[in-house]
Protein backbone atom coordinates (compact mmCIF):
# COMPACT_ATOMS: atom_id res chain seq x y z
CA UNK A 1 0.00 0.00 0.00
CA UNK A 2 2.88 2.36 -0.31
CA UNK A 3 2.68 5.14 -2.39
CA UNK A 4 4.72 6.51 -5.27
CA UNK A 5 5.73 9.81 -6.09
CA UNK A 6 5.02 11.01 -9.56
CA UNK A 7 5.83 15.00 -9.07
CA UNK A 8 6.51 17.51 -5.66
CA UNK A 9 5.41 20.65 -6.57
CA UNK A 10 6.12 23.68 -4.31
CA UNK A 11 3.04 25.29 -3.07
CA UNK A 12 2.38 28.45 -0.60
CA UNK A 13 5.37 27.28 1.10
CA UNK A 14 4.47 23.72 1.55
CA UNK A 15 4.59 20.99 -1.05
CA UNK A 16 1.88 19.98 -3.17
CA UNK A 17 2.86 15.58 -3.78
CA UNK A 18 1.16 14.10 -6.62
CA UNK A 19 0.75 10.14 -5.86
CA UNK A 20 -0.35 7.16 -7.08
CA UNK A 21 -1.14 4.18 -5.25
CA UNK A 22 -1.88 0.57 -5.87
CA UNK A 23 -5.30 -0.13 -4.30
CA UNK A 24 -7.62 -3.37 -3.75
CA UNK A 25 -10.92 -1.48 -2.72
CA UNK A 26 -11.24 -0.04 -6.44
CA UNK A 27 -9.31 -3.08 -8.12
CA UNK A 28 -6.96 -0.37 -9.83
CA UNK A 29 -4.32 2.17 -9.49
CA UNK A 30 -5.31 5.35 -8.07
CA UNK A 31 -3.71 8.40 -8.17
CA UNK A 32 -4.63 11.24 -6.08
CA UNK A 33 -2.79 14.76 -4.77
CA UNK A 34 -1.77 15.12 -1.02
CA UNK A 35 -0.91 18.93 -0.12
CA UNK A 36 1.40 19.13 3.08
CA UNK A 37 1.69 22.74 4.32
CA UNK A 38 4.69 24.08 5.89
CA UNK A 39 4.23 23.84 9.61
CA UNK A 40 6.18 23.33 12.81
CA UNK A 41 3.03 20.80 14.43
CA UNK A 42 4.28 17.54 14.59
CA UNK A 43 1.02 16.60 13.94
CA UNK A 44 -1.24 17.78 10.71
CA UNK A 45 -5.14 18.23 10.55
CA UNK A 46 -6.11 16.39 7.24
CA UNK A 47 -9.12 17.86 5.51
CA UNK A 48 -10.32 15.17 2.33
CA UNK A 49 -11.62 17.29 -0.38
CA UNK A 50 -13.95 15.17 -2.79
CA UNK A 51 -14.21 16.30 -6.10
CA UNK A 52 -17.66 16.66 -8.72
CA UNK A 53 -18.37 14.69 -11.81
CA UNK A 54 -15.67 14.65 -14.76
CA UNK A 55 -13.13 15.49 -11.91
CA UNK A 56 -9.97 13.74 -10.90
CA UNK A 57 -7.89 14.29 -8.06
CA UNK A 58 -5.91 17.67 -10.32
CA UNK A 59 -9.15 19.87 -10.21
CA UNK A 60 -8.85 20.83 -6.95
CA UNK A 61 -5.31 21.16 -6.38
CA UNK A 62 -4.94 23.24 -9.89
CA UNK A 63 -8.36 25.40 -9.55
CA UNK A 64 -9.15 25.21 -6.26
CA UNK A 65 -7.21 27.91 -5.01
CA UNK A 66 -7.14 26.82 -1.28
CA UNK A 67 -3.56 25.55 -0.61
CA UNK A 68 -3.47 29.03 0.26
CA UNK A 69 -5.73 29.07 3.05
CA UNK A 70 -4.59 25.29 3.96
CA UNK A 71 -0.77 26.68 4.62
CA UNK A 72 -1.44 29.40 6.58
CA UNK A 73 -3.77 27.57 8.98
CA UNK A 74 -1.43 24.56 8.92
CA UNK A 75 -3.62 21.95 7.68
CA UNK A 76 -2.93 18.78 4.82
CA UNK A 77 -5.41 18.52 2.42
CA UNK A 78 -6.02 15.29 0.09
CA UNK A 79 -7.54 15.23 -3.22
CA UNK A 80 -8.39 11.73 -4.18
CA UNK A 81 -9.99 10.41 -7.72
CA UNK A 82 -13.61 10.50 -8.29
CA UNK A 83 -13.95 6.91 -9.51
CA UNK A 84 -11.65 3.43 -9.94
CA UNK A 85 -10.28 4.42 -13.93
CA UNK A 86 -9.69 1.70 -16.60
CA UNK A 87 -11.36 -1.44 -15.21
CA UNK A 88 -12.48 -2.39 -18.71
CA UNK A 89 -16.49 -2.88 -17.48
CA UNK A 90 -18.48 -1.96 -20.57
CA UNK A 91 -20.27 1.24 -20.66
CA UNK A 92 -17.28 2.47 -18.55
CA UNK A 93 -16.50 5.98 -20.27
CA UNK A 94 -19.57 6.44 -22.02
CA UNK A 95 -21.13 8.83 -19.59
CA UNK A 96 -19.46 12.07 -17.97
CA UNK A 97 -22.57 11.25 -15.14
CA UNK A 98 -21.74 7.52 -14.44
CA UNK A 99 -19.01 5.17 -14.35
CA UNK A 100 -15.40 6.72 -14.56
CA UNK A 101 -15.43 10.21 -12.93
CA UNK A 102 -18.49 9.27 -10.87
CA UNK A 103 -17.91 6.91 -8.35
CA UNK A 104 -20.56 8.79 -6.24
CA UNK A 105 -18.28 7.79 -3.45
CA UNK A 106 -20.86 4.88 -2.42
CA UNK A 107 -20.12 1.15 -2.57
CA UNK A 108 -21.81 -0.46 -5.64
CA UNK A 109 -23.70 -3.47 -4.76
CA UNK A 110 -25.02 -4.19 -8.23
CA UNK A 111 -22.48 -5.69 -10.95
CA UNK A 112 -20.70 -5.46 -12.83
CA UNK A 113 -19.80 -2.33 -10.59
CA UNK A 114 -19.72 -3.79 -7.53
CA UNK A 115 -16.64 -5.31 -8.64
CA UNK A 116 -14.34 -2.08 -8.03
CA UNK A 117 -16.71 0.75 -7.74
CA UNK A 118 -16.00 0.79 -4.23
CA UNK A 119 -15.19 4.79 -3.92
CA UNK A 120 -16.69 4.39 -0.19
CA UNK A 121 -14.49 2.24 1.17
CA UNK A 122 -11.59 3.67 -0.79
CA UNK A 123 -12.19 7.42 0.84
CA UNK A 124 -12.99 6.47 4.48
CA UNK A 125 -10.49 3.38 4.64
CA UNK A 126 -8.21 1.98 2.45
CA UNK A 127 -7.03 5.44 1.39
CA UNK A 128 -6.31 6.83 4.50
CA UNK A 129 -4.95 3.89 6.17
CA UNK A 130 -2.29 3.99 3.56
CA UNK A 131 -1.82 8.14 4.34
CA UNK A 132 -1.21 8.04 7.74
CA UNK A 133 1.18 4.95 7.83
CA UNK A 134 3.29 6.09 4.58
CA UNK A 135 3.00 10.30 6.05
CA UNK A 136 2.87 9.40 9.87
CA UNK A 137 2.88 13.31 10.03
CA UNK A 138 -0.68 13.11 9.30
CA UNK A 139 -2.96 13.45 12.48
CA UNK A 140 -5.18 10.53 11.47
CA UNK A 141 -7.48 12.26 15.13
CA UNK A 142 -8.00 15.25 13.21
CA UNK A 143 -9.51 14.60 10.00
CA UNK A 144 -12.55 16.38 8.19
CA UNK A 145 -14.33 16.03 5.17
CA UNK A 146 -15.51 18.65 2.30
CA UNK A 147 -16.51 18.47 -1.28
CA UNK A 148 -18.23 20.00 -3.97
CA UNK A 149 -21.35 18.79 -6.26
CA UNK A 150 -20.73 15.01 -6.39
CA UNK A 151 -18.08 14.97 -4.01
CA UNK A 152 -20.33 17.25 -1.78
CA UNK A 153 -22.75 14.84 -1.63
CA UNK A 154 -19.85 12.34 -0.98
CA UNK A 155 -18.94 14.45 2.05
CA UNK A 156 -21.98 15.24 3.61
CA UNK A 157 -22.76 11.34 3.14
CA UNK A 158 -20.07 10.07 4.50
CA UNK A 159 -19.89 12.33 7.23
CA UNK A 160 -23.20 11.35 8.02
CA UNK A 161 -22.55 7.46 7.72
CA UNK A 162 -19.53 7.01 10.00
CA UNK A 163 -20.28 9.04 13.39
CA UNK A 164 -16.80 10.69 14.68
CA UNK A 165 -14.47 9.74 11.82
CA UNK A 166 -14.50 13.54 10.63
CA UNK A 167 -14.14 16.53 12.62
CA UNK A 168 -15.99 18.87 10.66
CA UNK A 169 -17.92 18.59 7.21
CA UNK A 170 -18.60 21.43 5.01
CA UNK A 171 -19.47 21.29 0.69
CA UNK A 172 -19.35 23.37 -2.04
CA UNK A 173 -22.65 23.30 -3.95
CA UNK A 174 -23.20 19.49 -3.27
CA UNK A 175 -25.97 17.15 -4.40
CA UNK A 176 -28.19 17.24 -1.44
CA UNK A 177 -30.94 14.60 -2.51
CA UNK A 178 -29.55 12.64 -4.89
CA UNK A 179 -32.64 10.46 -5.01
CA UNK A 180 -34.93 12.94 -6.36
CA UNK A 181 -32.54 14.58 -8.68
CA UNK A 182 -31.39 13.00 -12.11
CA UNK A 183 -27.49 12.30 -11.55
CA UNK A 184 -28.82 10.58 -8.52
CA UNK A 185 -31.17 8.68 -9.99
CA UNK A 186 -28.61 7.26 -12.68
CA UNK A 187 -26.22 6.87 -10.31
CA UNK A 188 -28.21 4.91 -7.63
CA UNK A 189 -30.38 3.24 -10.63
CA UNK A 190 -26.67 2.01 -11.58
CA UNK A 191 -24.64 0.92 -8.63
CA UNK A 192 -27.12 0.04 -6.46
CA UNK A 193 -28.74 -3.23 -6.36
CA UNK A 194 -32.32 -2.29 -5.13
CA UNK A 195 -34.15 0.94 -4.65
CA UNK A 196 -34.28 0.26 -0.79
CA UNK A 197 -30.58 1.03 -0.43
CA UNK A 198 -31.33 4.40 -1.65
CA UNK A 199 -31.65 5.80 1.29
CA UNK A 200 -28.38 5.31 2.59
CA UNK A 201 -26.19 6.92 1.09
CA UNK A 202 -28.67 10.50 0.35
CA UNK A 203 -27.65 13.05 3.00
CA UNK A 204 -31.68 14.09 3.14
CA UNK A 205 -32.38 11.05 4.08
CA UNK A 206 -29.28 10.13 6.32
CA UNK A 207 -29.74 13.66 8.59
CA UNK A 208 -33.17 13.03 9.79
CA UNK A 209 -31.19 9.79 11.87
CA UNK A 210 -28.14 11.98 12.82
CA UNK A 211 -27.99 11.70 16.65
CA UNK A 212 -27.24 15.14 17.85
CA UNK A 213 -26.11 18.88 16.47
CA UNK A 214 -24.94 19.39 12.76
CA UNK A 215 -22.41 22.28 12.69
CA UNK A 216 -21.97 22.53 9.02
CA UNK A 217 -21.57 24.96 6.14
CA UNK A 218 -23.09 24.16 2.57
CA UNK A 219 -22.27 26.95 -0.01
CA UNK A 220 -24.03 27.27 -3.39
CA UNK A 221 -24.45 29.74 -5.83
CA UNK A 222 -27.69 31.14 -6.70
CA UNK A 223 -26.44 31.78 -10.48
CA UNK A 224 -25.27 27.51 -10.87
CA UNK A 225 -26.98 26.16 -13.42
CA UNK A 226 -27.31 22.74 -11.63
CA UNK A 227 -28.86 24.06 -9.05
CA UNK A 228 -31.62 25.89 -11.13
CA UNK A 229 -31.69 22.51 -12.98
CA UNK A 230 -32.84 20.67 -9.60
CA UNK A 231 -29.98 18.68 -9.54
CA UNK A 232 -28.38 19.84 -5.98
CA UNK A 233 -31.72 20.42 -4.16
CA UNK A 234 -29.53 21.99 -0.80
CA UNK A 235 -33.43 23.47 0.25
CA UNK A 236 -34.27 19.39 0.78
CA UNK A 237 -31.69 19.37 3.04
CA UNK A 238 -31.86 21.86 4.78
CA UNK A 239 -35.88 21.21 5.42
CA UNK A 240 -34.60 17.67 6.67
CA UNK A 241 -32.66 19.23 9.48
CA UNK A 242 -35.43 21.82 10.31
CA UNK A 243 -37.89 19.24 10.32
CA UNK A 244 -35.71 16.52 12.58
CA UNK A 245 -34.80 19.33 14.77
CA UNK A 246 -30.96 19.46 14.09
CA UNK A 247 -29.18 22.51 15.14
CA UNK A 248 -26.32 24.21 13.63
CA UNK A 249 -26.21 23.90 9.36
CA UNK A 250 -25.49 27.31 8.19
CA UNK A 251 -26.38 27.27 4.11
CA UNK A 252 -25.12 30.31 2.47
CA UNK A 253 -26.76 30.78 -0.86
CA UNK A 254 -23.99 33.27 -2.92
CA UNK A 255 -26.06 35.60 -5.61
CA UNK A 256 -23.54 36.87 -8.03
CA UNK A 257 -25.17 39.47 -8.79
CA UNK A 258 -25.83 40.97 -5.38
CA UNK A 259 -21.85 39.68 -4.14
CA UNK A 260 -19.81 42.37 -6.22
CA UNK A 261 -20.98 46.02 -6.68
CA UNK A 262 -20.36 46.65 -9.58
CA UNK A 263 -23.03 44.57 -10.51
CA UNK B 1 -13.48 47.67 -29.74
CA UNK B 2 -15.60 46.71 -27.07
CA UNK B 3 -15.88 43.53 -25.40
CA UNK B 4 -17.99 40.48 -25.36
CA UNK B 5 -18.54 38.91 -21.77
CA UNK B 6 -19.38 35.10 -22.31
CA UNK B 7 -18.24 34.38 -18.41
CA UNK B 8 -18.76 36.24 -15.07
CA UNK B 9 -17.39 34.28 -12.13
CA UNK B 10 -17.28 35.09 -9.05
CA UNK B 11 -13.95 34.96 -6.93
CA UNK B 12 -12.74 36.57 -4.09
CA UNK B 13 -14.99 39.32 -3.42
CA UNK B 14 -14.26 40.35 -6.93
CA UNK B 15 -15.29 38.89 -9.85
CA UNK B 16 -13.23 37.72 -12.97
CA UNK B 17 -15.01 38.44 -16.33
CA UNK B 18 -14.33 36.07 -19.55
CA UNK B 19 -13.64 38.52 -22.26
CA UNK B 20 -13.34 38.29 -26.41
CA UNK B 21 -13.07 41.69 -28.60
CA UNK B 22 -12.17 41.90 -32.24
CA UNK B 23 -8.42 42.96 -32.44
CA UNK B 24 -7.54 44.68 -35.61
CA UNK B 25 -3.79 43.78 -34.94
CA UNK B 26 -3.91 40.62 -34.48
CA UNK B 27 -6.67 40.21 -37.19
CA UNK B 28 -8.59 37.85 -34.98
CA UNK B 29 -11.00 37.84 -32.12
CA UNK B 30 -9.11 37.35 -29.34
CA UNK B 31 -10.37 35.65 -25.67
CA UNK B 32 -8.59 36.95 -22.54
CA UNK B 33 -9.28 37.20 -18.34
CA UNK B 34 -9.92 40.33 -16.54
CA UNK B 35 -9.98 40.00 -12.61
CA UNK B 36 -11.45 43.00 -11.33
CA UNK B 37 -10.77 43.31 -7.72
CA UNK B 38 -13.51 44.10 -4.63
CA UNK B 39 -12.39 47.36 -3.88
CA UNK B 40 -13.83 51.30 -2.74
CA UNK B 41 -10.93 52.99 -4.95
CA UNK B 42 -12.26 54.80 -7.60
CA UNK B 43 -9.16 54.23 -9.69
CA UNK B 44 -7.93 50.52 -9.98
CA UNK B 45 -3.83 49.61 -10.41
CA UNK B 46 -3.90 47.32 -13.49
CA UNK B 47 -1.11 44.56 -13.80
CA UNK B 48 -0.42 42.36 -16.94
CA UNK B 49 -0.09 38.71 -16.64
CA UNK B 50 1.61 37.20 -19.75
CA UNK B 51 1.40 33.25 -20.31
CA UNK B 52 3.83 30.74 -21.41
CA UNK B 53 4.05 28.75 -24.58
CA UNK B 54 1.29 27.17 -25.18
CA UNK B 55 -1.55 28.60 -22.69
CA UNK B 56 -3.78 30.79 -23.18
CA UNK B 57 -5.63 33.58 -21.20
CA UNK B 58 -7.81 30.79 -18.83
CA UNK B 59 -3.93 29.35 -17.23
CA UNK B 60 -3.08 31.98 -14.92
CA UNK B 61 -7.07 32.92 -14.21
CA UNK B 62 -7.41 28.86 -13.30
CA UNK B 63 -4.67 27.94 -11.88
CA UNK B 64 -2.34 31.34 -11.24
CA UNK B 65 -3.31 31.40 -7.52
CA UNK B 66 -3.06 35.10 -7.34
CA UNK B 67 -6.63 36.40 -7.34
CA UNK B 68 -6.08 35.81 -3.64
CA UNK B 69 -3.96 38.96 -3.26
CA UNK B 70 -4.97 40.87 -5.84
CA UNK B 71 -8.34 41.05 -4.13
CA UNK B 72 -6.72 41.68 -1.02
CA UNK B 73 -4.16 44.69 -2.54
CA UNK B 74 -6.92 45.90 -5.01
CA UNK B 75 -5.38 45.25 -7.87
CA UNK B 76 -7.37 43.95 -11.64
CA UNK B 77 -5.41 41.34 -13.29
CA UNK B 78 -5.32 41.10 -17.46
CA UNK B 79 -4.72 37.40 -18.38
CA UNK B 80 -4.37 37.94 -22.15
CA UNK B 81 -3.93 35.06 -25.06
CA UNK B 82 -0.28 34.70 -26.10
CA UNK B 83 -1.22 34.64 -29.83
CA UNK B 84 -3.46 35.20 -32.19
CA UNK B 85 -5.72 32.00 -33.15
CA UNK B 86 -7.00 30.69 -36.60
CA UNK B 87 -5.08 32.72 -39.12
CA UNK B 88 -5.11 29.95 -41.00
CA UNK B 89 -1.35 30.68 -41.63
CA UNK B 90 0.03 27.46 -42.93
CA UNK B 91 2.29 25.78 -40.05
CA UNK B 92 0.59 27.91 -37.55
CA UNK B 93 -0.77 24.96 -35.45
CA UNK B 94 2.06 22.31 -36.01
CA UNK B 95 4.52 23.31 -33.05
CA UNK B 96 3.97 23.98 -29.36
CA UNK B 97 6.74 26.56 -29.23
CA UNK B 98 5.82 28.19 -32.70
CA UNK B 99 2.83 29.99 -34.16
CA UNK B 100 -0.61 29.53 -32.21
CA UNK B 101 0.54 29.60 -28.47
CA UNK B 102 3.68 31.20 -28.81
CA UNK B 103 3.36 34.73 -30.20
CA UNK B 104 6.51 35.53 -28.21
CA UNK B 105 5.00 39.48 -27.74
CA UNK B 106 6.70 40.95 -30.45
CA UNK B 107 5.63 42.31 -34.07
CA UNK B 108 6.45 39.54 -36.35
CA UNK B 109 8.14 41.02 -39.56
CA UNK B 110 8.85 38.14 -41.42
CA UNK B 111 5.58 36.90 -43.96
CA UNK B 112 3.29 35.43 -43.28
CA UNK B 113 3.24 36.02 -39.68
CA UNK B 114 3.84 39.69 -40.27
CA UNK B 115 -0.32 39.70 -41.04
CA UNK B 116 -1.57 39.15 -37.38
CA UNK B 117 1.15 38.04 -35.34
CA UNK B 118 1.76 41.49 -33.73
CA UNK B 119 1.46 40.54 -29.93
CA UNK B 120 3.65 43.68 -28.86
CA UNK B 121 1.22 45.85 -30.42
CA UNK B 122 -1.50 44.04 -29.28
CA UNK B 123 -0.25 44.11 -25.41
CA UNK B 124 1.03 47.28 -25.44
CA UNK B 125 -1.61 49.49 -27.36
CA UNK B 126 -4.02 48.25 -28.41
CA UNK B 127 -5.98 45.78 -25.65
CA UNK B 128 -4.98 48.35 -23.20
CA UNK B 129 -6.76 50.87 -25.13
CA UNK B 130 -9.96 49.12 -25.23
CA UNK B 131 -9.92 47.44 -21.64
CA UNK B 132 -9.38 51.57 -20.41
CA UNK B 133 -12.15 52.75 -22.65
CA UNK B 134 -14.70 49.99 -21.32
CA UNK B 135 -13.27 49.47 -17.85
CA UNK B 136 -13.12 53.08 -17.12
CA UNK B 137 -12.26 52.15 -13.62
CA UNK B 138 -9.05 50.66 -14.79
CA UNK B 139 -6.18 53.63 -13.80
CA UNK B 140 -3.96 53.72 -16.87
CA UNK B 141 -1.67 55.64 -15.23
CA UNK B 142 -0.82 52.93 -12.80
CA UNK B 143 -0.10 49.99 -14.95
CA UNK B 144 2.30 46.78 -13.80
CA UNK B 145 3.38 43.36 -16.49
CA UNK B 146 4.66 39.99 -15.12
CA UNK B 147 4.83 36.67 -16.99
CA UNK B 148 5.95 33.11 -16.90
CA UNK B 149 8.39 32.07 -19.12
CA UNK B 150 7.60 32.91 -22.79
CA UNK B 151 5.59 35.46 -20.63
CA UNK B 152 7.85 37.05 -18.58
CA UNK B 153 10.37 37.21 -22.03
CA UNK B 154 7.19 39.33 -22.98
CA UNK B 155 7.22 41.05 -19.41
CA UNK B 156 10.76 42.00 -19.63
CA UNK B 157 11.20 43.00 -23.02
CA UNK B 158 7.88 44.89 -23.56
CA UNK B 159 8.89 46.62 -20.09
CA UNK B 160 12.52 47.64 -21.09
CA UNK B 161 11.23 48.77 -24.62
CA UNK B 162 8.49 51.04 -23.24
CA UNK B 163 9.88 53.84 -20.87
CA UNK B 164 7.25 54.55 -18.41
CA UNK B 165 4.55 52.79 -20.01
CA UNK B 166 4.91 49.96 -16.73
CA UNK B 167 4.93 50.67 -13.05
CA UNK B 168 7.21 47.64 -12.40
CA UNK B 169 8.32 44.85 -13.97
CA UNK B 170 8.27 41.17 -12.65
CA UNK B 171 9.23 37.85 -14.02
CA UNK B 172 8.30 34.00 -13.22
CA UNK B 173 11.11 31.83 -14.91
CA UNK B 174 11.16 33.66 -17.71
CA UNK B 175 13.01 33.53 -20.98
CA UNK B 176 16.11 36.16 -20.25
CA UNK B 177 18.29 35.67 -23.73
CA UNK B 178 15.75 34.20 -26.37
CA UNK B 179 18.46 34.80 -28.78
CA UNK B 180 21.14 32.10 -27.40
CA UNK B 181 18.63 29.57 -26.70
CA UNK B 182 16.70 27.22 -28.89
CA UNK B 183 13.04 28.55 -28.10
CA UNK B 184 14.14 31.84 -29.00
CA UNK B 185 16.34 30.85 -31.69
CA UNK B 186 13.63 29.36 -33.08
CA UNK B 187 10.57 32.14 -32.53
CA UNK B 188 13.10 35.08 -33.84
CA UNK B 189 14.33 32.97 -36.86
CA UNK B 190 10.61 32.41 -37.91
CA UNK B 191 9.13 35.52 -36.78
CA UNK B 192 11.74 38.06 -37.77
CA UNK B 193 13.19 38.92 -40.81
CA UNK B 194 16.54 39.97 -40.06
CA UNK B 195 19.06 38.68 -37.20
CA UNK B 196 19.73 41.89 -37.09
CA UNK B 197 16.30 42.57 -35.25
CA UNK B 198 16.89 40.00 -33.19
CA UNK B 199 18.24 42.59 -30.13
CA UNK B 200 15.45 44.99 -29.84
CA UNK B 201 13.64 41.80 -28.64
CA UNK B 202 15.92 39.90 -26.02
CA UNK B 203 16.00 41.70 -22.83
CA UNK B 204 19.49 40.46 -21.96
CA UNK B 205 20.52 43.45 -24.93
CA UNK B 206 17.81 45.48 -24.22
CA UNK B 207 19.13 45.91 -20.70
CA UNK B 208 22.26 47.12 -21.44
CA UNK B 209 20.53 50.19 -23.50
CA UNK B 210 18.11 51.13 -20.59
CA UNK B 211 18.92 53.85 -17.96
CA UNK B 212 18.28 54.21 -14.78
CA UNK B 213 18.10 51.77 -12.65
CA UNK B 214 16.07 48.75 -12.91
CA UNK B 215 13.79 47.41 -9.55
CA UNK B 216 12.94 43.99 -10.80
CA UNK B 217 12.00 41.17 -8.91
CA UNK B 218 12.84 37.51 -11.38
CA UNK B 219 12.02 34.15 -10.11
CA UNK B 220 13.63 31.19 -11.12
CA UNK B 221 13.05 27.67 -9.63
CA UNK B 222 16.40 25.67 -9.65
CA UNK B 223 14.64 22.41 -10.61
CA UNK B 224 12.81 23.63 -13.34
CA UNK B 225 13.75 21.33 -16.76
CA UNK B 226 13.80 24.46 -18.92
CA UNK B 227 15.68 26.59 -16.50
CA UNK B 228 18.13 23.42 -16.35
CA UNK B 229 18.30 22.63 -20.48
CA UNK B 230 19.51 25.82 -20.88
CA UNK B 231 15.97 27.52 -22.20
CA UNK B 232 15.76 30.27 -19.74
CA UNK B 233 19.20 31.29 -19.28
CA UNK B 234 18.49 34.34 -16.21
CA UNK B 235 22.02 34.25 -15.41
CA UNK B 236 22.68 35.84 -18.71
CA UNK B 237 20.76 38.89 -17.94
CA UNK B 238 21.92 38.99 -14.42
CA UNK B 239 25.14 39.71 -15.54
CA UNK B 240 23.94 42.09 -18.02
CA UNK B 241 22.83 43.88 -15.39
CA UNK B 242 25.40 43.79 -13.71
CA UNK B 243 28.10 44.91 -15.94
CA UNK B 244 26.23 47.72 -17.48
CA UNK B 245 26.06 48.91 -13.71
CA UNK B 246 22.14 48.53 -13.23
CA UNK B 247 21.15 48.27 -9.63
CA UNK B 248 17.81 46.92 -8.27
CA UNK B 249 17.60 43.59 -9.99
CA UNK B 250 16.47 40.99 -7.16
CA UNK B 251 17.44 37.42 -9.13
CA UNK B 252 15.70 34.70 -6.41
CA UNK B 253 16.51 31.34 -7.26
CA UNK B 254 14.24 28.54 -5.82
CA UNK B 255 15.70 25.74 -4.70
CA UNK B 256 12.34 23.20 -4.18
CA UNK B 257 14.86 20.41 -2.15
CA UNK B 258 15.48 23.68 0.69
CA UNK B 259 12.47 25.34 0.15
CA UNK B 260 10.70 22.31 2.15
CA UNK B 261 12.04 21.10 5.62
CA UNK B 262 11.04 17.52 5.22
CA UNK B 263 12.97 17.72 2.04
Amino acid sequence: MSFKTTATISSFGGKLLKLTHEAKSTSCTMALNLYLPPTTQKKIPVLFYLAGLTCTGDNGAEKGFFQSAASQKGIAIVFPDTSPRGLKIEGEDESYDFGSGAGFYLDATRAPWSSGYKMQTYITSELPSALYSAFPELDSSRVSITGHSMGGHGALTLFLKNPGMYKSVSAFAPICNPSKCPWGEKAFGGYLEGKEEWAGHDATELIKGWKGGFDALIDVGTGDNFYKQGQLLPENFRDACVESGKKGLVMRFQDVSSSFPRG
